[in-house]
């Protein structure tokens, strides 16, 4: 049985499996409306993320199969003192498959060494969100033709942004040998994490102030979201927050085929006159993340076509 | 693409439609077991009202669909920041339609402004609340044979209730020439709405203080909801809840097929010795509010009944 | 019409009957995976309760019908001031069949009363919990091949667990003779119970202070949770918590195939050491749960094995 807590549970070829299966599932729904008839998914979120918990909901439908689990841990057994051991372990016979977003880094693979069917990390506190990542490549592949070979500039908070953190050490493992990073001092990369890049994956690593410095280079800005609590006070917030937003102006000298890229939800670093430039592709970028999730669940599953044999 | 915002969305051909296909609905539901086979409906309730939602999630569960959704706004994307607009367009690729309850007047037309799904207004604070209108009136013509041509009375709070001012001017746009209101004086129909009334659809409004005096000429009497919030003092709330509270004493000079309507939840304003007679069939009208709605959601669809070509 | 307020709504051969098609469910699930088709549940949880609500639904969806509900009573028009009665008269057009969970006693019996489909009680306050002892009987079944003629020791909380009480009177409506009681004096099972079990089933009951005690003799050990708040101070509950709490050492000497049961959840009265023992099976209790519930909707519903003529 396989689960998924980090995006390195997956070897290369899967993961462009995955995503060539995703891209299928986008452009042939029909195919694949019955591959889950009979399972349950059971959608756990012990902290509530509306929009993860609807992307896996869907997918779910969108293979026929069904839907138990909650939104915030409220209402849960945990309140009464269970161990997530128990839990998980009961849960196991509600449903086929569990998806589970948890506050505490670990819990996923915590409830991984005592599931009898397979886990998806939906999240687990700053820790990872590998269904982001797939979503991310799936994107990249639809709309650049292939994963590798990219100039991708990541923008915002690098600091704590896992979503950042997850795609650029993926990136790397598929062969990327190059990253612009746009960023204020307060939220650079962890050095940690670029001495991994360097040293294990042989990246070069280049750092600029400004979008407006790497934007005619690139093929790939992916935006994060800058929030207020980051930073000591208000005044550097409000001083920083328009550097790194970006605007229609600011997009005007990039490539014609150039792509912007975010997580959403959006705040305000990106203009909302950005949206109907055709390279802001950040809202089709979560709908490829309902069929990234459709390829994900079949695989666990091993039906539709992961079926064995 | 169609949305459903306001009872005016709808011109009266296509509301007689729907009020026929949802009473053929209800008489055969197993022709319509798989239309919407598939589909997912987003039921969002940024305010809570379960009544509601339970007619829609089961509405489109009695088409064969499935729905994802949630029943306040405590966990969701819009805490973060995000935009209403935002939110609605990434809802467009999880839900091939959207049944969306909100505290804030327009939300739902603003909403319907960037979807790329069919948005269906479940209520938008004290302004419009279209599924209950199309409710009433599938009520009216499957025990009055017929919408337009009746004695309507309305009764209780005529000037908060949004059910009474749509239903009212809906029946006026079928052509009804006359009403009844008996309300307190605090709480009657707001000028506005009466001049409307009057001046476009040459209505005549005859104001009563009582049940009883016209109790025995009406064929429809619609009843409401007094909330105690709406009176400066309990006293006088006290003091008048009784004179609009209809008791079986007040109902025996009613013809024997006049029918008495009611949006529920009730409280006290209808007493329950009321329940047994033939008259009262406030609770068939709560469920004939779930076949309008399939109604609805299949032509918003284009399924079914209303599949094109 | 039928409904399932308490165990005693159920003669024995119904029981055995349910008990029978559950494991034949547990047996052969795709049997009966489409059996629900078209129907809904109704899933009213006044008072949260994960897994109970978990069981009832994966059951439902098991047997292909869909699921409406809510986890707790926030969002419903109960806070409106509408009436139990009223909600359920409404809730029959929603839904085919409806499982209530309620912090009042007596509130799933006074819905029944106004009910046009089966209600099924989840749980109504410390009163009776009947899906518990059916999931309880099934396990016994499916484990030591018939419901009667057991020793079965209750150790714990026997004197607010409702899940003993009902457990106790059913095995002695089906003939048991004997129940060994293993409980701290303030949580002694209640004296009108007593009575009652050794007046009408003329049952023997042993009333020890240890586990060890009972351990070499049983066939089925039936552990509960003893909770803090039942003890005046805490020195109280932590002099006693241990004594009470099951171990592999204390295990050791029983019989090879005697069982430990557990309606979980479970906090710390049983040893996770004892999880690996092949005698503890009270997780596979809980996925028994699953199956005398799909059981139970189907004959409440008249559907697959329980279709008419």
């Amino acid at each position: 049985m396989r689960h998924l807590i980090e995006p390195e549970d997956l070897d290369l070829e899967e993961i462009k499996q995955l995503v060539n299966v995703g891209i299928d599932m986008f452009e042939n729904p029909k195919d694949y409306a019955k591959v889950c008839e009979g399972k349950i998914l059971a959608s756990l979120f012990f902290e509530p993320s509306t929009r993860t918990k609807f992307s896996f909901d869907s997918a779910m439908y969108r293979l026929g199969g069904n839907v138990i689990g909650f939104s915030d841990a409220e209402t849960t057994s945990a309140k009464k003192g269970e161990s997530l051991a128990d839990t998980i372990r009961v849960m196991g016979y509600y449903a086929d498959i569990v998806v589970m977003r948890h506050p505490k880094e670990g819990a996923p693979k915590l409830a991984s060494q005592y599931s009898s069917v397979p886990i998806i990390n939906g999240g687990d506190g700053g820790h990872q969100h590998p269904t982001q990542t797939l979503t991310d490549l799936i994107t990249i592949q639809k709309y650049k033709g292939r994963i590798d070979g990219h100039n991708v500039a990541f923008c915002g908070d690098l600091k704590y942004g896992r979503t950042v953190h997850s795609l650029i050490r993926t990136l790397a493992r598929f062969g990327s040998k190059k990253f612009y990073l746009v960023s204020p001092e307060e939220l650079q990369l962890p050095d940690s994490l670029k001495r991994q890049l360097i040293e294990r994956y042989g990246v070069e690593l280049v750092e600029v102030h400004f979008i407006e410095e790497v934007i005619e280079e690139i093929d790939i800005l992916y935006m994060t979201r800058i929030q207020k609590e980051r930073f000591f006070n208000e005044a550097d917030y409000l001083k920083l927050k328009d550097s790194f937003k970006l605007t229609r102006d600011k997009l005007k000298p990039a490539k014609p085929d150039m792509i912007v890229m975010h997580p959403l939800p959006r705040v305000n670093e990106i203009g909302y006159d950005v949206d109907e430039d055709p390279r802001a592709i950040y809202f089709e970028q979560s709908q490829l993340g309902v069929y990234i999730r459709m390829a994900l669940i079949s695989k666990l599953l091993e039906v539709g076509p992961y079926a064995r044999g």
